[in-house]
C-alpha cells in the first residue's frame, strides 16, 4: 500500500508543476501558530532574505515589527497575547510585500489579497462570532437577477438561515451593501456574514433572517471571475459612486427577492444597511423609497460633496422621509467620515426618529464593519 | 468634488494598512496582458531581484523561462501565441516561488494558491467555456446537509441551472466528486463548473441539470474557512482515501438532494462522476448502489492496491453490477494511473456495457478534468 501511495504521490508531484508548494519536501513551516497563552507566532523561511518584517493589524498603532532569523533561515515573530478577532497581516521581505506562504487563508479586499487568521479566547468574544461552530448552518447562494432599470442581469449573494430549505416560515430580509470597489462577495468573505448570522441565530440573539448582498457598483454585473471579463477591481476611477443608479434600480432587487424566496413583507420585515459607499446607498435608497425599510443602518457612511454646506445638505437628504423603527449609525472614532455620521444622528434626533449611535475605535476598516453587523443584526426585526 | 474624493481616498489609504497594494501610488504594472495576437505578456516589478523566472503550464514541457529586466526594474516575459484555455503560472524570484502581485486572479488547489488567467480565441474554444458570457446564469449554493451515516452536518455545493428559481421543471442531477485533499469548493473554483454548465446549456449542448459537488473527504465537514477549525488541507496523510465512507454515506446526499430540490428521479436522471480519488468514488458508489446511476464518469480515476493483481481486481470491483446507459472514462496519456482506466474499459467491453474511452494529452491535472466535464456533461441525460 505504502509503495503505491508513494508512487501515486510522485506522479502527482511530477504533474502538478505550478502547485509545488503544497507538495514540497522541505519540512513544513507552521504559520501562524496560535499559542495556548493567546500569543501568535509567525514563521517564514527565506535564508536569502536580508530583512523580513511583519505588518499586521494586531500590532500597536499598526506599525511594522522586525522578524528574527533563526536556524534554517526561518524568520519568526511572536505577538503579545491577543483578543479574539479576525486579524490581517503580511510580510515585508527586503522591502517587498508578500503574503505568508505557509498560510493558505487569504481574503481579497478590492484587488488585494491579504493573509488572515481568526482566533477566539472564549465563546462569545468577537473572534468567536467570525468562526464556524457546530451550530445549524444557513445556505449561501450566488444568484442572478434581472434589473430592467439597469438593463442587465446582475449577481447577488443570498444567505438563507438554517432550516429555510425544509421549512415553511417566511423570513424578514436584511439588504446589506458593500463599499466602493467591492462586490457581492465582500460581505460574505471579508464580512463573515455567514458565520456571524449562523452564530447569532443559534444563540437566539438574532431573528432568523435572509441577508441579501447585492453588487452595489452599477457598471459591474458581478464580482471578478463571474463578470464577462477578467477585470481588476479598483477604487481609482470617477465612477466609484453608484448611489443614484443603485437607488433607482433597488426595486428590481426587492421584487426579485420577494418573488423568489419565502419572504415576510412590509417595513417591519425589511432592513437595509451598508458600509462606506454602501452606507450612503442604504441612506439614499431608504429615503427615496419611503416606508419600505423599517430598519436602516449606516456603517461608516461616506458622503462626498464639494463644500461643508453641501455635505451637510447631503447628509440631511439621506435621512428618511418616514420614521423608521430604528436608524442605527456606526462609525470609528478615527474615521475621516465621522462628521457625516454625527450630522445624520443630530438630524434624526431633531426629527424624533429612534436613532442609535455607536462609536468604536479605529477607522474605515472591515474590523469595524464586522462589529457593526454583529450589533445591528441583533437589533432588527424585534 | 475632486478635493473631497482625494481626501476620502487619503483617509482610506491611511487606514487600510495591510491593503497597501491596491492603493499603491507606484504606476501600476499590468500583468498578465493578453495581446491581440494571442501572445501573453507578464510583468513583475522588482528592481532588487537578481533572477526572475516564470513557471507556467503554457510553456513547452512545463519548463521554466527567464524573465528579462527592463527599465524601472520591471521584468517581462511574452509567450508564443496561445490557445484558449485557463492557464496557471507563478514567478520564481531569486529561487522563491511567488504569485503575480499584479494579478488578483488566483485559485486554490488543496493548500496552494496559484495565479491564473483565462483566454479564448473564438467562441466555442476550450477557454471560451471557462469564461462568463452574457448567457442565462445558474445559481451556485453552499448548502449543509445531515449525514446520519457519518454522524455529522456536512457542506456541499449545488449548481441549479438558469430558470430553476422561477420554474416548475424537475431536473436530472450530476453528482460530481473532487480528488484527494480537495473539498466541495474545488469543482466550482478550479473546475469552472458554473461557467461550463451555463455555456453548454445556453448553447443547447447540455441538458439543464443540477450539479451536486459534495465534500468527499469523510473526516472534513467543509472546506477551509467553513470547517470548525482553520485546517490546512493536505494530501500527506494516511486517511486520504475516503472511498468506503463516502460509498456508505452517499444515500444521505441523494436523499437530501431529492427531498430539497425539484429533482427528476431514477437512473436515467442520475449521473455520477469524479476525478482521481473522486473517480474511484464514482465507480465505487455506483457499484455499491446498483441501478442508482444511469451515467458514470471516471476522470483519471486512482486505484490504490499493493500488487498489480490486486489492482486489477479492484478495477473490476469498481465496475457496475447493472449496466449503465453510459460508462465514460477519461484519462491523460501521460497519467500514471492510466492503467486503471484501460482495465476498466476492457472489463466494461467484455460485459457489453456502453463504454466510451477518451484519452487526452498530459497527466493528472485540472486542465484535463475541465475538458472531461465539458465532454461528459454533453453526453448525459439524453
Amino acid at each position: 500500500m505504502k509503495r503505491i501511495l508513494i508512487l501515486a504521490l510522485s506522479l502527482l508531484i511530477a504533474q502538478i508543476a505550478p502547485a509545488q508548494q503544497a507538495l514540497s519536501f522541505r519540512a513544513p513551516v507552521v504559520s501562524p501558530e496560535i499559542n495556548a497563552d493567546h500569543t501568535v507566532t509567525f514563521r517564514y523561511r527565506n535564508p536569502k532574505a536580508v530583512s523580513v518584517k511583519i505588518s499586521g493589524d494586531f500590532l500597536p498603532d499598526r506599525t511594522v515589527a522586525d522578524m528574527v532569523e533563526g536556524k534554517d533561515g526561518v524568520w519568526t515573530y511572536t505577538t503579545e497575547p491577543l483578543e479574539g478577532e479576525l486579524y490581517l497581516y503580511n510580510f515585508i521581505v527586503d522591502g517587498e510585500r508578500r503574503n505568508d506562504p505557509s498560510n493558505m487563508y487569504m481574503n481579497r479586499d478590492i484587488a488585494t489579497w491579504t493573509s488572515f487568521f481568526t482566533m477566539s479566547t472564549k465563546q462569545g468574544d468577537k473572534g468567536w462570532y467570525y468562526e464556524t461552530h457546530d451550530v445549524p448552518h444557513g445556505t449561501l447562494s450566488k444568484v442572478w437577477y434581472r434589473s430592467n432599470t439597469l438593463g442587465a442581469d446582475r449577481r447577488l449573494t443570498v444567505y438563507t438561515p438554517a432550516g429555510y430549505e425544509k421549512g415553511k416560515d417566511k423570513y424578514p430580509v436584511l439588504y446589506l451593501l458593500h463599499g466602493s470597489g467591492g462586490d457581492e462577495d465582500a460581505w460574505a468573505d471579508l464580512g463573515r456574514t455567514v458565520q456571524i448570522l449562523d452564530n447569532l441565530i443559534a444563540e437566539g440573539k438574532a431573528k432568523p433572517m435572509i441577508v441579501v448582498m447585492p453588487n452595489g457598483v452599477y457598471y459591474n454585473n458581478a464580482a471578478p471571475g463571474y463578470a464577462v471579463n477578467m477585470f481588476q477591481p479598483t477604487m481609482r476611477n470617477s465612477r466609484s459612486d453608484s448611489t443614484v443608479e443603485i437607488e433607482q434600480s433597488f426595486p428590481d432587487i426587492i421584487s426579485f427577492i420577494e418573488s423568489t424566496y419565502r419572504v415576510a413583507k412590509g417595513p417591519k420585515n425589511r432592513a437595509i444597511a451598508g458600509l462606506s459607499m454602501g452606507g450612503r446607498q442604504s441612506c439614499s435608497v431608504s429615503r427615496s423609497h419611503p416606508g419600505t425599510f423599517g430598519y436602516i443602518g449606516m456603517f461608516s457612511g461616506v458622503v462626498l460633496a464639494e463644500t461643508p454646506e453641501a455635505e451637510a445638505a447631503l447628509a440631511r437628504q439621506m435621512a428618511p422621509k418616514v420614521a423608521p423603527s430604528l436608524y442605527w449609525i456606526g462609525v470609528g472614532s478615527a474615521d475621516g467620515v465621522k462628521v457625516n455620521s454625527l450630522k445624520l444622528k443630530e438630524y434624526c434626533e431633531k426629527k424624533g426618529y429612534p436613532v442609535e449611535y455607536y462609536e468604536s475605535d479605529g477607522g474605515h476598516i472591515w474590523r469595524n464593519w464586522r462589529v457593526y453587523l454583529t450589533i445591528f443584526a441583533q437589533k432588527i426585526f424585534k
